[in-house]
């Protein structure tokens, strides 16, 4: 993509109405726009973001047996009675239709889903059974102060999975923990295993919690790794020797990324979603959930992965791979050399930002590239040589390679 | 995927609370349910039609230089009130939050798109430019018995172009016609370029109708192709002998599956869309806006391509290429030869669907292939040798072929 061209230029002044770290560096570097306080438009580098990062879970969650379908966001209020939902959810946005419809838009559809698995599923022989999407959640939220750590219309992630017995429901629960690890892993993100309250159906969840100061969890955990607990339900406190030798335990802000839970059979006994058993039994199914913020995942990599001149986005998740930026574009000569490096690395496959504007000083282009975060910078001018000057956005020295060591760097 | 783990049987009845053939054929075949009236879900087969429609819209913008991003649902009030529309768009699921904010569900995303792209274009050098989204669109539909052709909730693709004159816009105007054909074309449709109104800021628009009796629109148009107008607006009448000599215009129903408009300075100059040209000199930005109608589109394909027995899927949005029958499956032998078979396509890239169900006749299973709508049925059983039984969904007689013949056919 030319620079150009691109929707989407830096502005360098924070914008006003933020306050958070992830807004202002996101929205300072032509990734979203504020619709209204914690509803926001994904410009086409924060789409591409977004896009990476539902590669990675969709990949995960189909290794792990996920079958994709896609729920609605408008969803009948009826069902949401039945799990006494309508009234104690407080976060729902509910609306009326002029024709005598009344929905809430979903914040969760374990309301939309269980009765459909209810019709397609009768015996034993059907489960388990692993469904998942990626789909708009809407809440109404009180506060909206997070940028996209905390929306009012926001992207996740969530799977349910139906099982036979409790036992069945615990080792998928495990698989999971897995897919969990790897997803985060993947996205760059070190996510810490937490347990977390069950609510009133379960002993306990478990919440993927990141290591930040604007984390609105705080979490007490082990730094071996053995340990960690929300403060909410923590029995230990801060300081109290790991049983495994692992020192003190800390306490430290946390943003949640992904929570799953035993959902038992909560949703089961409202729409009465039972199967026969081998003897011909009628039970209930069991229920697990697995929720991850996908705009929140995106959120939360800027909130870690930054410093004072923008973002720094793991290689995974970046928009692009590489920002091709020319100077002394005026010279024709240049402008040609600097199209073809543009040319050769799409030609590789390499995913290529070429900041392609002219009469513009190496400063500001470069203030440009440290704000939007792509992993690789490549300098092409009237200096450049057989080597061509590569620098990685976190690292501080600048290497002088050819073309062939760039693709082994970019490892093709 | 083994039928016998995906989620989405077949019902042998027409569901009782549907009236169109698209939804009786796919809640029967198991690709959607209803949620409310207008309002339905994507289980696993109805999400893979999507996603190849998606896929094929998504080359074609992209081949016409569209940028993608995603815009919100939930849409600013002041913006809508800006351009009159609060009021006048009849259709709109207006939302209050406890919040003391209120919002609309969008139904289009010109309140949304204009005041961003006013914030970021300033000079001639930034035009043109064009954006899309492929995003989830509400609107408070009187009527919604038509299954997924008119839905409450339902999936565009929406492209905006922004131009520094009318000409530009006149020329892009003419890009997207072959976009359109394209898209059309390769999701198997036949869509008659038709003129329709452009209300109150254009002379013209043009829709993309497709010839369906069970069409809410009617056009009268040339066989021969030169001429198509919708009758809200047509000069001419149903038997006038076409001017280029292909014979008498015909009148009939028809879905409209996309259309594009040119918006001029409508919201331009709503929002103040401005740019500098060449001299220094302020001037509205001229727009276009394209839309194609994703559910409605994979609605349209079942219309008009099913028979008496199912739906017949066009190979490139199908959700499976091809579908293994196993037949005598509780012989252990075939069970492992069907297994062989399922597994050898799936090594060779082709998306396949296994009925792997045992203990069910020939007869049940043919049924559920020809509802399901599979291009190729690939059928084994004790009496498979060294050709294999293959048919088209919807070719009457059975071939008999090696695996190697069967991969030719399938283009590989």
């Amino acid at each position: 993509m030319k620079y150009s061209k691109l929707f989407g230029k830096t502005i360098k002044q924070d914008p006003k109405d933020e306050v958070s770290v992830n807004a202002k560096l996101l929205v300072r570097a032509g990734f979203i726009r504020k619709e209204v306080a914690g509803v926001y438009n994904y410009l086409p580098l924060g789409f591409r973001v977004l896009d990476k990062i539902n590669k990675i879970v969709r990949e995960q969650m189909n290794a792990a047996g996920g079958q994709e379908m896609l729920m609605s966001a408008l969803q009948n209020r009826a069902n949401w009675e039945k799990t006494g939902r309508w009234e104690s959810f407080d976060a729902l946005f509910k609306v009326k239709s002029r024709y005598d419809f009344e929905f809430t838009l979903g914040p969760t559809h374990e309301e939309v889903l269980v009765p459909i698995v209810k019709q397609l599923i009768n015996s034993y022989k059907d489960l388990p059974l692993y469904l998942y999407q990626i789909q708009t959640k809407f809440r109404d939220e009180p506060r909206a102060k997070s940028g996209i750590l905390r929306g009012r219309e926001f992207i996740m992630k969530d799977l349910y999975s139906f099982h036979a017995d409790d036992k069945d429901m615990e080792s998928y629960y495990e698989v999971m923990k897995k897919s969990y690890k790897n997803v985060f892993e993947r996205c760059g993100l070190k996510a810490i295993e937490t347990e977390a309250t069950g609510g009133a159906f379960s002993k306990f969840s478990h919440e993927y919690q990141v290591l930040c100061r604007s984390g609105e969890d705080e979490i007490i955990y082990c730094e071996g790794g053995d340990f960690s607990s929300n403060v909410e339900i923590a029995q230990v406190k801060e300081g109290k020797q790991c049983d495994l030798g692992h020192g003190p335990l800390k306490r430290a802000r946390a943003i949640e990324v992904g929570n799953i839970f035993p959902l038992k059979t909560r949703f089961s006994d409202a729409f009465g979603l039972t199967f026969k058993d081998k003897d011909g039994k009628e039970k209930p199914v069991v229920m697990g959930c697995y929720g991850i913020g996908i705009t929140r995942v995106m959120g939360t990599i800027v909130e870690v992965y930054h410093d004072e001149k923008g973002i720094i986005w793991p290689e995974s998740v970046a928009p692009y791979m590489v920002h091709v930026v020319g100077l002394d574009l005026e010279e024709r000569s240049v402008m040609e050399e600097a199209e073809k490096m543009y040319k050769l690395l799409q030609a590789e496959g390499i995913e290529t930002l070429f900041d392609d504007r002219q009469k513009m000083s190496a400063g500001e282009k470069f203030a440009d590239c440290d704000l939007i975060g792509i992993p690789y910078r490549v300098v092409i001018s009237k200096k450049t040589g057989e080597k061509l000057e590569v620098k990685k956005r976190h690292e501080k020295e600048t290497k002088f390679v050819t073309f062939d060591k760039l693709l082994k760097i970019l490892n093709f």
